[in-house]
């Protein structure tokens, strides 16, 4: 079991180089990518490979998998599911992708813990909106160019970001695929 | 308890933007900076502000709470404390930055699971390790030109290098501040 939890960490270890993931990317601009649409890609290829593993791994577990905890006493894995799919459902706004498509489960993904809220979405309400916000944003991300993810995020105000230029769009890329990660991780650890 | 594991959670969000960890890169580069020196910064800032989450997290825990697992039956805090300074050290040959420090730190936490090996490093030993190899990668860190990061590591050949441009340094860096958000996931769990 142990072993397990350590070899899982060598998908995050080299999260996004199988060749799915980084031959569109390759195949398309590979003759003609700048050095700041590369540094672009690999930071892309971080976000698709751990949303792909999330994917992978939550959508093989059953409705009554989901209502486990990953250890005794915390989160259970539809609480993250939900969490994760509300954080990355902000992020839409926040990079400028356009509006929120599931505000409604911040009450109860994001401002209160797990088991305090009733009418918590079922699972496949909660399938439903990971695939829908995640598919909104791979479209939005891929519509933005290498340089405009350096402009300001939408949390910050122009006075703010003059002081402080690394709040731009890709610390927002950068912390939920760590985000993520940190979750992943959880998840790892739910008894099997 | 779960809503602490949220409210940690924010500190993964917004990796990196506290002015102790922005403030020398700006100072330095503000106006200098070109866009690919900015991608660079960002990404280093995600490095930065996990580690020091991790540092402090893992530095204010008694040698009896390092022998604690974070979930039962699962990996003791000082197998993921000695997991996370192997992976490290073996960043220093990958980015090119000289001979790994602790290379027999990986038989007991990287080859072999948790609770299998005699004689693991007492804690003393790992601290001491974790503290020498980061403080190595962030002064050889800090000398990789913005241009280089984007060259190949070292456990790739010229030749698929040429045919896979994104498994390059940057994309180690990335990698493993993946993985040390993952293993910090993991730590948040831990009985209090």
């Amino acid at each position: 079991m142990n072993l397990d939890v350590v070899m899982n960490l060598d998908v995050v270890l080299i999260p996004g180089i199988t060749a799915e993931i980084a031959d569109p990317i390759k195949t398309e601009k590979e003759t003609l990518m700048t050095n700041e649409e590369l540094f672009l890609a690999v930071a892309l290829n971080a976000w698709k490979g751990n949303i792909e593993r999330a994917d992978k791994m939550f959508s093989g577990l059953s409705e009554e998998e989901l209502l486990k905890e990953v250890a005794p006493g915390k989160n259970r894995l539809i609480y993250l599911w939900g969490h994760l799919t509300a954080t990355h459902d902000a992020m839409l706004p926040l990079l400028g992708l356009g509006r929120r498509r599931h505000p409604e489960f911040d009450v109860v993904f994001i401002s209160n813990p797990d088991k305090t809220q009733a009418g918590v979405p079922s699972a496949e309400l909660v399938r439903k909106a990971w695939v829908e916000v995640n598919a909104r944003l791979f479209e939005g991300i891929a519509s933005i160019s290498a340089a405009d993810w350096l402009k300001k995020h939408a949390a910050v105000s122009e006075e703010d970001f003059l002081k402080e230029p690394l709040r731009n769009r890709l610390a927002i890329l950068l912390s939920r695929t760590n985000h993520l990660a940190y979750h992943l991780g959880q998840t790892a650890l739910r008894p099997k």
